[in-house]
């Protein structure tokens, strides 16, 4: 799977919240994952909400006194107001100027702005090529077609040993823009080939590809009742690539309120115990993405938002500046790495582990896993490989020690301050032996 | 209500914890607040206590060996041991030494004393004067009656939705000191003012004055069942003027054997969320008012106890030191008016929050509570306005997300690191959009 | 009792895990305790281990090319490999090599090894006497005997008021180590002199010796069962003497998961109550003591471990460096009367306290326990005395408020930061004025 011919497909496509943009792009992501795609009627009910029309822009353009183009939706997407038109108005600077909006703090981008639910037009440019309109009659227009038809959202399965569920979503309805866009969708087509090819699923995984928040809030009204019923986790992909070097993971709204569920739980493992690889948030309703609507508190679902360089974090958000240069097709490889090993141990997080031979020691030595002399030669931190040999017994021994049939791998990598992801061979050793047995409460 | 006329009337009254001085006391106050005073025989035993007699102090004086004044009660009520006499003798420098009482490590003040229990009888003076005493023949004369009479209390009342009640209280018995004595009376007068001029009092709130330790065990005698029944929160008023600049809540004993109440919460989250306004002291049996009887271990009220400047903070406590000129007026009034938002605060414990629309976000915006375009100029913080429209709805986003019948208006403002006071309004507003309900679990 | 004589008694022994060297090791303390000593037959199936033949050397000793004696066990029990033999072999000093130990890390010290469950043979010398062999034939002789015979344990018992145990235990399997071996035992029989010297024991005390780990197994085996329905407490006593001046606890496997027993909390408030004194260690199963057989999973017994200096403090450990000049019998008499005190405060565990006048405080001044007069001359901090005298009246007016008959002691000196052992005579006082009460729950 090659993200970034993929990644060069997908940019150019000016997608919208409901439109043949996002439709087209979701039709593009089915070549390579086998996702189905559900359309609701425009108008539908979505609890306080109302599903919108679609909005299709042909072309949006402003020419100057001169006749000139100043500016083009055929040069770049974010150039026109996000779901505004249709328009065909001649008009002074002056007038216009309340319809224009650029960035003064940083001049050199176009800002990408948005406006759903009125009927709002407008352009967007630099905060520099504006500074240059002259006085003059201008022609703006906006060549867009608004009309009812209907939301998309796209979704596939990898079915598990249960009917329990891991969601993994992400949003498409932003046009050119990368991190804090295409990043997702494609972390999350890789996690999909990833995930195929593992040798047993605990879990069901689920992948979903929605608009932002209308997009969660019409599939919570669909499903929210079968997740708030069979979700173990859910994982909301966003921002995954640009320059930081940890990812962050924004916590649930049930560990904010102190119940925090095992994807929390596992996050909050991984900070401690790899501190330079994890990063954590708090669940807060104020900003972020579908986790919003996931956690609210109606749901309350167990659902993370993972992310490399997010909101806040870089003066490129929702603008022009945020390319595929400033996203980099390999910090979001990156990303599916870290959150594919995140997903495996979520999905150990049902099992238990339990010693088999619980009443004193085990005699390790007569099976060859115990030094039979006791001897500060042979058994002391005399060399590297001492110490290895040493660190893996002591885990063992921990392990002995602490697997009740009541603890998860996590709950005794925690215990000893080890990343629940070492102690896997450890245990893969002593289940070979007979020493430890894996339970599935 | 002028409290500093109030004060120069009660300040010259010869007080005891029982006589004429109380009660004459509590006549004065009770023009300004429809107190009941409550009259409990001599002799009655009261748990492991019996009421004392009254005393009442006509004159005390002592004179030197050429028959000059040397000092006398109608100088200063704080020259005669409290409840000694009577006496008439004629005796030596040298033996009347041991029955005079000054402070060397601070010369200029008389301190007070008292012996309610014992037949002790003394003098006291400041060590200055004391220095100056020549050899030769005194005459000490203390013309005062103890008999029996009874021992007063005063109470008052101002009902609330339930009969849930908040009893305030402060003592009465200490002659002629300011800070630790008439501050506390005097803030519970004005408390009263102010509560009874409430829109709607969830709570009934009763006012209660009493001579401190023997009034608090007498009452408790009395009426400890019904406060174990029906109290909710309890609160001793004492040194509530002076020159500190926060108020210190002494929390109950509950909270020190980790069950708090909710009177103790609302302190805790105060002086986490305001903390320069509020400081916190542990509940300790060896030092205090009124609480150590309230919180005694047979009763445990959810009893807290408000000062400023208190106790081991001020060199002048217990001593003639302690003048209005010290205590302040207006640090007085400070204290009423921060203890009256505390109170209020105490008021909305017992209701919570419910957010109607809890299936996903409501969608703001169509009620002109959401900005409809997302554009860094109208959105972001580009100015104080922006910022300040911004907090709030931050504060709307997380009480809607946080409201869910089962928290506290307090639980959500410490969830969200705000006081609770600056959460009533936003509560206001939404309860007003129909987006949160109150309801009383 | 002098420890100092029974050490040089023991400390020439030849012991091993099994044979006459233990058995006369517990013959000879058997004359100062009125030990029991038990025997478990040779091959006995003792869950996962089997119980091994006795070992009895004779004498071991390596002589070099000119029929000069190297060494011989005569000088040093450690100069021969624990457990090995018989052999009666001749070879060259390159074949010797691999079977003699040395610690060029500290050359001047003969190394402790051990091997019990294998055949192997050697010989242990300091590293400079290593360098010094010369090329030629050696003459390795280890006259000793492997044979079906018995492992064996002491044991006896001090009776209390309940049957509820606590167990006291310690190691007696090492040849001639001070620090590590001998300091356990010696502490040991001291603690069994005090404790039945005790006015009463609310608790059953028993002592028992064993060879360490495969001894703890034997005797979980035959009475593991007793142990999870009785045993209050245990603890493991070694290296007990050496430098260091605070002694150590390591706690138990429960406290580790959480579950913290009365003797972990205990540990835990007298290390924060006299810091000074007491360390702590979290369970461990990967280094220790017999604790880590009794806190294993299928037991999880509340054993904790107590020692001075430590495996990894000091570099004597398992060498013939750990001496009686190391250990030192001064050292190990202030562990006996650091850990009887620990035991005494034990005692208490099980006990409450409650106000016997809970409502309101008792009038303590009629009793001649509360200053009649309030002066700041008979009652501030004016001298020492005072101080004093208002230190141990705020114990009093603490011990009051919160002896609730819930309580321990201990939890009451938790709540106050005092150790349990100064409010012990506070709680006298107070049982003798009737002011309190003792009860088991």
């Amino acid at each position: 799977m090659n993200l970034s011919e993929i990644f060069d497909e997908l940019f150019p496509i000016c997608r919208s919240i409901a439109g043949p943009g996002i439709r087209e792009s979701m039709q593009c992501l089915s070549r390579h994952v086998p996702f189905q795609i559900i359309g609701v009627p425009s108008g539908t009910k979505v609890f306080d909400w109302t599903v919108p029309q679609e909005w299709e822009l042909i072309e949006a353009s402003l020419k100057g006194p001169n006749g000139r183009e100043i500016l083009s939706s055929r040069n770049n997407n974010l150039h026109v107001l996000n779901f505004s038109g249709p328009i065909d108005l001649r008009l002074s600077l002056e007038d216009l100027q309340k319809n224009l909006h650029s960035l003064p703090s940083y001049p050199s981008v176009i800002p990408y702005l948005t406006s759903y639910y009125t009927n709002e037009w407008g352009f967007c440019l630099t905060d520099e090529q504006r500074k240059t309109l002259q006085p003059g009659e201008y022609h703006a227009q906006i060549n867009a077609r608004k009309f009812d038809g209907e939301l998309n959202y796209a979704v596939t399965e990898l079915p598990g040993k249960t009917d329990k569920l891991v969601l993994i979503t992400s949003y498409l309805c932003h046009p050119s823009l990368a991190n804090n866009e295409l990043s997702g969708p494609l972390c999350l087509l890789s996690l999909y080939e990833k995930i195929a090819s593992w040798a047993n699923r605990q879990y069901t995984y689920r992948f979903l590809l929605i608009p932002e928040t209308i997009g969660s809030i019409v599939y919570l009204s669909l499903l929210g009742r079968e997740l708030k019923a069979h979700l173990f986790a859910g994982i909301v992909l966003t921002c995954l690539g640009g320059p930081v070097l940890s990812l962050s993971v924004k916590k649930s709204r049930r560990s904010f309120l102190g119940d925090p569920a095992n994807v929390d739980l596992l996050a909050d493992h991984l900070q401690q115990t790899q501190s330079k690889l994890w990063r954590l948030r708090d669940f807060d309703p104020t900003s972020g993405s579908d986790e919003r609507q996931f956690c609210s508190p109606g749901f309350n679902l167990p659902f993370v938002q993972i992310a490399r360089t997010i909101y806040g974090e870089y003066a490129e958000y929702h603008t022009s500046g945020d390319t595929k240069e400033f996203m980099r097709i390999d910090q979001v490889e990156r990303s599916v790495h870290q959150i594919e090993r995140f997903i495996k141990a979520l999905d150990y997080e049902g099992l238990r582990l339990r010693n088999t031979s619980p009443f004193g020691e085990p005699q390790l030595g007569r099976r060859g896993m115990y030094p039979n002399m006791n001897s500060p030669n042979t058994w002391g931190y005399s060399s590297d490989r001492h110490y290895d040999e040493r660190k893996i017994l002591n885990m063992m021994l921990n392990l002995l020690s602490l697997a009740d049939g009541e603890r998860s791998l996590r709950d005794v990598a925690s215990l000893i301050k080890s990343p629940v992801t070492e102690l896997c061979p450890v245990a893969d050793r002593l289940e070979a032996e007979g020493l430890v047995e894996r339970i599935v409460p």
